[in-house]
């Protein structure tokens, strides 16, 4: 025991020597995204931290315009509107934005936020990106109208705003709590807000958004007496007033509550910048305070905690690489670090999917699980750069989810404890097999099989009925039955594998035989994956390119989805018509002719390389799969045309929605030159590295590094590979090769290796061959 | 110690041998009240029971209609909508209504109530009181639509209700979760219903009523399996709908929730009676359920037990007297027992004012605290025929709620453990200093003394930072001044009492002073109790009969209020001119002529006598006020008139709202024989009684009865009066010989024994003559 803790020090220590000067913390720029619609926020979050305190630069659109404030923040926006506390890290569809402060500076406070066209109308404040700094865990402005300097960091339940006020002008700083992510009326269920004898700013909010009675409570301490307060009720209608508490008529209340509640907490002329601690609890305000004093000390003490979390959890990729492609990879990997985040308070206490309150035992609750992307890339990435308990964490807390749900099911898409039912899939199911085959222990194994077999067999979830009956979604019982299919599909091929590994033979083979589902989509007469109609006919009128919410597809079409085989690409490429028949295809996508197409109306989309959509998660595994026709070289090719084009140094750098931090985990492994294409198969199919060397400390504290020899942008070809010194044939690398630590060379050329990958022995697992090897 | 047990289990054997036949508890007519504007309900309720179960005839009221739907039925109505779990007892506004349920027999079941005049548009049923059986902790009647058979009962945290419906009918229930008493458009700020795996209903709702956003929990457990369900949520414009869960476009899902939801059970074709059990939680569904359990066994168990504990509690006053008077006392009795209620989970976990869950300690949490009425005489009440440890817990909770509240005061008007800041003065203070002084013990004196300080000190409350600076409330300041002025300086009087009891003479003397502020409102010149402004005068145009909200007074005017003098009677007398002054200021008000008068505005005002109005609370006191000015024949003549005309053994037998037990204790203490004018000085005022004979068993466990000899219409005075055999020449009794036990006897005639009490040293205790004595 002792001795295996040594040799994991003793890594560790290895790893800690870096690779280049700048290290990889200091290579991150969280800017990337929050241009375009990568929808990343540049604010002060702590490695998977619960709270993410960042810039609101408008919250006040409606739902269907909100698209592009889904993380607060927009880099073309020109004002800023206030801080606030939690933020989704690139989603496609939005809420948070909780408790929103502005500092304000003078004798008036304004308590509406104004306009961004006339920011003079309300609290908020122009700015300039010059005065923006933005690193892990830290982040500042100033606020050009009132000339305050605002400093955000974060612990893990710990928010700390940082103002410094102009000298001679009284500080202020407006709470408002109607701020909101994905505005609209109605949305705001409930707040209270008050001031605790000591001063302590307490509260909450329950909000009827993407997760409906979303319940989230807060603690504030200043650093500087309140010198005084006004809560004010701005709700106009109404319906039954109730009887006035103390106070009539006065708004230095000691509590408010409402459904339009706004704050102003004065702190007179300071003398030093005013600090405040922020926690929040989806628990209820004591818990808001435990996790207050969780975090101990001011701003400049928080920082430094945080600094040094994101240098260790980042620095466990240690990268050499030119500049612009460091600071990619770099943010990538840190835009992969804060999600799923904590949500447990410090004392174990959760709300859970059924909105009851729950004790984590033995483990820190996480939520925020946007699995339909995060199966893909995201979760084995952090498979191979968290420590296990970590993943644990993740694994026991979608348990405990199920366990919680009053529909028995893992989550589908679950934040703050809350189930959204965004997207398709149960996802959940790919997570936990992928991290039990991967080596992570420590959860009930049995529980976790059931849970697994309850999602996948839960009939009125997502027409699994009908799934379960016919072997497919009948598109007219279920809209987007054509990708639940294929996806489910995927799903149950990896509970067959972890049944198979626990031995429960019987639920292997049930699954193992759904996991051919995919099959009965495929249509061979126009080779793509269709959706049926309960009479078995194909839905018609077919346009592969047609993309609509409703349709056969989810957020996409034939030609993306009907890749998605991973668990048995082979079998997919024979009915294609072989080798030959499936990259003239893969080709066909990726060269598709879209001038005569518009996809405006679909807000998902985005990165388009012809019908390839790099922006969004079904096209990801897509320019891998010419290593199953034995042609990796165009693997290759087309890994270089989506870097160069999907990936930007820059704050509109990505091409879609992070998806909290899929977009990004994909990017870290490419960069690192393999990809998991099928979760659950523990293979990495090899791609072609975009980093000179990277050295991963992996969770069981060995070293593994990846070096790529003569990389250029002209030498984008892999010419070798070795692992360990000796060549490695096959376009695959096994986990356990990864896991033993050691070393794999790339010898990058111009021109293409046709020979290398080949043959079908060289080929990743597809189920159908997976006998053969 | 134990021979002290031995003597009370004596005592309490004694007790046990009635005086008549027919006990108390067979005595009492929960109809009574039902009618007329009295708000009770006739379901049923075990004593200070968390639930509530009781037929509501008409919820679908908007808030300015409900009045007479306060307490959910309404006598003259012909439909019953439902049964839901929570009711008030008589209160003057209203809420609950929570969970309504109502059994529908055969193919179809409608997921509307439809309206009282057309019942068969929905769930609706008509009734006849032919069918209505009600008797303490049970109701019956036969839905005649349906041809149902309901009957209802209730444990402290349990309803049952058992429904037989008629043979060859399907059996099924609706559940309407938006269902409430004081309807209105945006009440329900949440709800959810869920089927819990083993078939057991949970689920939950907040509403922003009464008390805004009060949270209550359900479980609900019936004796026969569920064969099908629809949940339905029947709200018509969404902001945002979010995503849709499981079962798109089903009913049968795992769960529901939204803001109008309603849910269908269904049983198929019973061969017995269908039980249901409910329990509620202000904490969670995890406590619900378990509250669910604390109750063992069904319908005739929970009855059983729920009978007895009746039989105990009402038994301990036994009762002889006319069929129609013990039939008024018995049931006034009874309406004294049922609020404040439990609201702690049978495992102490309780929400506080501050929304937060709490957990109480050695105690059970009471909440429902009608204090405005209640600290006249129901709380006086129950400190005679309860058990210490219940009134203790009253104590408890208010110093519980004192310190979760996050103003730091006493409850005003609290249910459900939410404030509601209904009516004015802070009366919690007279209920713990009464209690205090007449000998509970097992709190903290210190912190509740303290607590009664700081709820009399905090100056945003009803104008009390203007009432301590000035000594009086301007009205310029703050409505209903004179009433605020008045009701203050009562309830500075016992903080006096209270501390000088614990020797904390400072505080005493600083209250003592406050306790004479009632001058500082009185107008030598109207002879009437008024309101000042800020400058002093009083203000003008002066209306003595004028009843408005917001006017000098609450709920009444100079009439009223003019008396509202209790720890100081004399000195108001010695104001007013002296006792013949007094005296025939005393009989003008109950002689005024109202003809001119137009009070149908005025909610509360009811019961009228003159100006002498016995629905409202204001004058409970007044009949006895002929005593301290030497005329007790007086006020038997008073006490004579209002008990024949307010006190009815009938549906519309009640005057006024019962107010949780106020306008009953009134009728329990009056017809004894006694009254506690001013609580806090340990005294009762010597009226006339209105039974033959009452024998109380004591906390203590002794006994104390009363005996009426010659007791009939025509002997109406009090010719004499001993205690325990000797003669008692002064009119009031002191509380330690009421507790040594004993026996009062009263020799009623027919002609006034004016010679009686006449003298100065006879009469009750006034805060300015009680030196003398």
């Amino acid at each position: 025991m002792l001795r295996s803790v040594l040799a994991a020090l003793l890594s560790t220590s290895l790893a800690a020597a870096p690779l280049s000067a700048q290290s990889t913390y200091d290579s991150v720029d969280p800017f990337i995204g929050t241009g375009g619609e990568g929808h990343t926020f540049p604010g002060a979050v702590a490695p998977f931290g619960m709270v993410q305190v960042s810039p609101d630069t408008d919250t006040t659109c409606q739902v269907r315009d909100c698209y592009g404030h889904a993380a607060g923040y927009r880099y073309d926006d020109s004002t800023i509107q206030g801080f606030s506390q939690t933020h989704f890290s690139g989603s496609g569809h939005s809420d948070l934005g909780d408790f929103l402060m502005m500092p304000v500076a003078g004798d008036t406070v304004p308590l509406d936020p104004g306009s961004a066209a006339k920011p003079d109308t309300g609290y908020r404040s122009r700015f300039s990106h010059d005065t923006e700094v933005a690193r892990p865990g830290y982040y500042a402005v100033t606020l050009a109208d009132s000339g305050v300097r605002a400093e955000l960091t974060a612990g893990t339940r710990v928010g700390v705003h940082r103002y410094t006020f102009p000298a001679g002008k009284a500080a202020h700083v407006v709470l408002d709590l109607r701020s909101s992510l994905y505005d609209y009326s109605g949305k705001i269920l409930w707040s209270s807000v008050r001031v605790r004898a000591d001063g302590t700013i307490t509260g909450m909010r329950e909000t009827r958004g993407w997760a409906p009675a979303r319940k989230l409570f807060f603690a504030i301490r200043a650093s500087a007496p309140l010198t005084g307060h006004a809560f004010h009720n701005r709700e106009e209608k109404i319906a039954y007033k109730g009887f006035q508490g103390p106070g009539r008529g006065r708004t230095d209340v000691a509590q408010l509550q409402g459904q339009a509640l706004v704050a102003a907490l004065d702190f007179g002329h300071l003398t030093r910048p005013l600090e405040l601690k922020v926690a929040i609890s989806g628990v209820d305000e004591d818990g808001a305070l435990a996790n207050l004093d969780s975090e101990v000390g001011g701003f400049d003490a928080v920082a430094a905690v945080s600094r040094t979390a994101w240098q260790q959890a980042l620095d466990r990729v240690d990268l050499d690489a030119p500049a612009p492609m460091k600071r990619k990879v770099a943010t990538a990997l840190y835009h992969a670090m804060i999600a799923p985040g904590v949500f447990s308070d410090v004392d174990g206490r959760y709300r859970g999917p059924d909105d009851q309150v729950h004790k984590a035992d033995g483990f820190t609750f996480h939520s925020t699980f946007s699995l339909w992307d995060t199966f893909r890339a995201e979760h084995p990435l952090l498979l191979l750069v968290q420590p296990e308990q970590r993943n644990r964490d993740f694994v026991k807390s979608l348990l405990a989810s199920q366990q919680e749900s009053p529909f028995g099911i893992l989550p589908v898409w679950q934040f703050h404890g809350r189930e959204t039912w965004t997207m398709i899939g149960y996802h959940a199911v790919p997570v936990i097999a992928d991290a039990y085959l991967k080596g992570v222990r420590g959860f009930d194994t049995d529980a976790a099989l059931a849970a697994m077999v309850k999602s996948a067999t839960y009939g009125p979830y997502g027409g699994l009925d009908e799934y379960m009956k016919r072997g497919f979604v009948p598109i007219d019982k279920e809209p987007e039955a054509a990708s639940k299919t294929v996806e489910y599909a995927y799903d149950d091929w990896t509970i067959a594998r972890m049944a198979r590994a626990l031995g429960k033979t019987d639920i292997a083979a049930t699954f193992d035989k759904r996991a051919a589902n995919w099959r009965n989509s495929f249509d061979a007469k126009t080779g793509f994956l269709r959706a049926r109609k309960s009479n078995g006919a194909f839905r018609t009128p077919f346009d592969p390119t047609a993309i609509n919410y409703g349709s056969d597809y989810t957020e996409g079409n034939a030609w993306q989805y009907s890749w998605f085989v991973p668990q048995d690409q082979a079998a997919m490429f024979a009915l294609l018509g072989g080798d030959k028949a499936a990259v003239a295809k893969l080709d066909a996508m990726f060269n598709y002719d879209n001038s005569k197409l518009d996809y405006s109306h679909a807000e998902d989309i985005a990165g388009l390389i012809g019908q390839y959509i790099h922006g969004n998660e079904p096209s990801h595994h897509v320019a891998y799969l010419y290593s199953y026709a034995g042609q990796p070289w165009r693997t290759q090719e087309r890994l270089a045309q989506i870097v160069a084009s999907q990936y930007k140094a820059a704050p509109d750098g990505l091409s879609g929605n992070d998806d909290l931090g899929q977009m990004s985990a994909w990017l870290v492994f490419t960069a690192l030159g393999f990809y998991p294409v099928a979760p659950g198969s523990n293979q990495y199919v090899i791609g072609r590295p975009f980093v000179n060397r990277a050295a991963l400390t992996l969770p069981n504290g060995k070293r593994f590094t990846m070096v790529a020899d003569d990389l250029t942008d002209a030498n984008r070809y892999v010419g070798r590979v070795t692992l360990n010194g000796r060549p490695l044939d096959r376009t695959f690398l096994r986990h356990e090769e990864l896991m033993r630590g050691g070393e794999l060379r790339f010898a990058m050329q111009a021109t293409p290796n046709k020979a290398w990958g080949a043959a079908p022995s060289a080929r990743p697992y597809s189920m159908s061959t997976a006998a053969a090897k």
